[in-house]
C-alpha cells in the first residue's frame, strides 16, 4: 500500500498567558500522520454490508388544529416533529468506532452520497474503510419532518403573516461565494477542485432551510447525543452550519463520542468559553483553500484557531488542518464533493485510525 | 426451496358489452403464480452491492427575490426546484429489469427502508432478490426540494396570505383510519399485521405534503419517465397517492417501462379513459385487507377492478390481487411495513420474474 507522509501541526499555547482573553504565544509541535490511502481495488470493488437500515432519533408530539386546509385530511390531530432521520451501513467486520456524517446548511444527507459528477461518496468510502457509517438528515430537513402548521394558520387568517416560519433558500449565486467556488458568480478560483461542470448536480441537492424556525437548542443536537449514546463509540463528523453541533453535543454529554471532526465549521466554540467538554477527545478542525480570500470564512478560521489553542492549553488534543498548509490546494467549502474527495477522506480516516484508540 | 402455490385471478371481460360505460359480464380465469420465497440465508446474510449511489432527475431553475428574509443569505437569485431524488443499489449480477419504489402521501423514500420495528425493508429485499433497486423521494418531498419562496413573499407583505402554498400534514388519528389500522383511532382491526407497537416509528416518517402546490402534471411523473428511459427496463412500483403515477408515466411514454405494480392506489386510470398506454405491459394492482370496511378505499378498489376489466377487454394483461381473496389476511394499507412484508415481497418479486420476460 502506497503511503503518503506529511506533517501537520498541533498548536500548543504558552502557559504564560493569563486572563480569559490573552495574547497567545503559539508554539507548534510538528508530528506525523501516516496517510494510508484506501486501495483502488477496494474503492472500485463491490461493497459488502453486514447490515444496513434507517431509523429516527428523537421527535415530539405536537397537537394542532391547522394540519390541513383540505377536506380529504383532518385539520386537527397530533403530528411528530423534530425527529432526526438516520441511515446506516455497516461492514461485515466493523471497527469499534463508527462515524456519523452531519451535513450543513441548505442541504441534506445527500451531501455525503455520490458526488455531483457521479463519483463514490464518503458515505460509502467510510464503510469500505471498515467504519459503520451513519448519515443523518438534520431535524426539519430532508426526510426529517418540519412543523409546517404555521403556514396553514396564516393561510386561514388565524395568525398574522409575521408568524410565518423563517425559511431561506440559498440561491446559486450566493452559494457560489459561500462555497468558495470563486470570488463571485460565475468566476472560478484558479485551480478549483470542485467539479464545476457538474454544478447543476449540487443545485439539485439544495433544499429550503428552516434552521431559524427550529427550537433552541436545535433538536439535531440532543438527537446526536442520543445517537452517540446508542452507538457507544462514534466520531461525529460535521460540516459548515452543523460544524458546531458535535461540540454542542459533547457539551451535553461526552458519552459515546470518541472524537470530533469539524469540516469548515460555521463556528467553533468560543475560545473564552468553558472548554472542559472538549479536552477529553481528539478533535480535528479541517479547512480547504481560498479561506483568506473570503470575508465570510477568514474570521471563522481565525476563531477556530483560537479555540484550538485554548483547548490545548487546557489539556486538550485539538488539531487544525488547513489543507493548503500541507500542500493540498484547490479545495472548496464542499470538499467532500471535490475531485480529490477520496484523498481528503484518506486523511480523515487515517487520522481517526491513528488518534482514536478503537 | 420451499414453494407456495396458489391461484389468483385475472379478470377478463366479456366482449359483448358495448358503449363506454357498460355492464360487464366478468369472467375469471384461474392461473398459477409460483411464489418463490427468498431464502432465510440470503435474507439474513450480507448484502453484496456491485454499485450504489444517488442522483437527481429533472428540476428547473426559478428566479426569485424572496429567497431569504435573513441578512446572511441573499434574497435574490436562482434556485432549482421540482427535481426528484433517486437512491439506488445494484447487486453484482443484476436481472435485466430493475425496480423503482415510489412512496405515497405524506411520506418519503423511507417508506421502503427498515420497518418501524426494525426489520429489513423492501429496498434491500429487491436487491437481495437480484434487482437493481431505485428508491425515490417525490418532487417536493424529503430530499427533493420544495419551492418555499411564497412563504417569504407573504411574510414580508408582498403577497396576500391566500397565496401561501397548500401544505398538509396527516395527523396520527386520521392516518390511522387512512392506513386501515382500525375503524377509528386507537381501535385496531382484529388480526392486523401492522406492527402497531412500533407505531411511533411510522409517525416519525411522516412529513408535510406540498402535493397540492406542485405544478400539473406533478413533476414526479415526467421525472419517472426520464428515469425509466435511462434505466431502459424497469418495473414502476407505486403506493397509495403515487399509485396513479406509473400509469401517468406510461401515458407519457412506454419507453423503459417493463411493468407496473400499483399498491393500494389512490386512483387507477378511469375505466372509460383511453387505455391504450396500458395494454402493452403486465400490470398488477395489489390491495390488502379490510378494504370493504373503509369508505375511502372500497370505492377505489371497485374503480380499479373496473379499470382492470376494461384494460383486459382492450387486450391488456392487467391483474388484481386482493390479498384476503387468496387467504392472506390482516394486511394494512402500509403492507410494506406489515409483519408479513417479506411474504408480500416474495409474491411481487415472483410476479415480476414470471410475468416479465427479462
Amino acid at each position: 500500500m502506497k503511503l503518503f507522509r506529511f506533517k501537520f501541526r498541533i498548536a500548543l499555547v504558552s502557559a504564560l498567558a493569563a486572563g480569559l482573553v490573552s495574547t497567545t504565544l503559539a508554539q507548534t509541535i510538528p508530528f506525523n500522520i501516516q496517510v494510508k490511502p484506501l486501495s483502488p481495488k477496494i474503492i472500485n470493488g463491490p461493497l459488502i454490508l453486514g447490515k444496513q437500515g434507517s431509523f429516527f432519533v428523537g421527535g415530539r408530539e405536537v397537537e394542532s388544529n391547522t394540519l390541513s386546509t383540505l377536506p380529504a385530511y383532518a385539520s386537527s390531530g397530533n403530528i411528530t416533529v423534530d425527529q432526526m432521520y438516520v441511515h446506516f451501513q455497516s461492514p461485515v467486520k466493523a471497527k469499534a468506532s463508527s462515524v456519523v456524517l452531519i451535513h450543513g446548511c441548505c442541504l441534506t444527507g445527500k451531501t455525503w452520497e455520490s458526488t455531483p459528477d457521479g463519483r463514490m461518496g464518503w458515505d460509502e468510502y467510510f464503510v469500505k474503510r471498515g467504519f459503520s457509517t451513519y448519515v443523518i438528515d438534520q431535524s426539519g430537513r430532508g426526510r426529517s419532518a418540519v412543523n409546517a402548521t404555521a403556514i396553514n394558520s396564516v393561510k386561514i387568517g388565524k395568525e398574522a403573516p409575521d408568524q410565518l416560519p423563517v425559511v431561506f433558500a440559498a440561491g446559486h449565486e450566493s452559494a457560489w461565494t459561500i462555497f468558495r467556488f470563486g470570488s463571485e458568480y460565475p468566476k472560478v478560483y484558479e485551480g478549483l477542485k470542485f467539479p464545476i461542470v457538474a454544478q447543476s448536480g449540487l443545485w439539485q441537492q439544495m433544499v429550503p432551510d428552516w434552521l431559524n424556525s427550529m427550537p433552541t437548542p436545535n433538536p439535531t443536537v440532543p438527537a446526536l447525543s442520543e445517537l452517540s449514546k446508542q452507538l457507544k463509540k462514534t466520531v461525529l463528523i460535521s460540516h459548515s452550519q452543523s460544524g458546531i453541533y458535535p461540540f454542542q453535543t459533547a457539551a451535553l454529554s461526552n458519552e459515546g463520542i470518541t472524537g470530533i471532526i469539524s469540516i469548515e465549521p460555521g463556528a467553533c466554540p468560543a475560545a473564552d468559553s468553558d472548554l472542559t467538554p472538549y479536552i477529553k477527545m481528539p478533535i480535528l478542525v479541517l479547512f480547504g483553500d481560498y479561506v483568506e480570500l473570503s470575508a465570510r470564512w477568514a474570521p471563522r478560521l481565525k476563531a477556530c484557531r483560537a479555540f484550538i489553542e485554548k483547548t490545548n492549553l487546557a489539556g486538550g488534543k485539538a488539531e487544525l488542518l488547513v489543507l493548503p498548509e500541507i500542500g493540498i490546494k484547490g479545495n472548496s467549502h464542499m470538499l467532500m464533493q471535490d475531485t480529490n474527495s477520496i484523498q481528503i477522506a484518506d486523511i480523515l480516516a487515517s487520522w481517526i485510525e491513528q488518534r482514536i484508540h478503537n
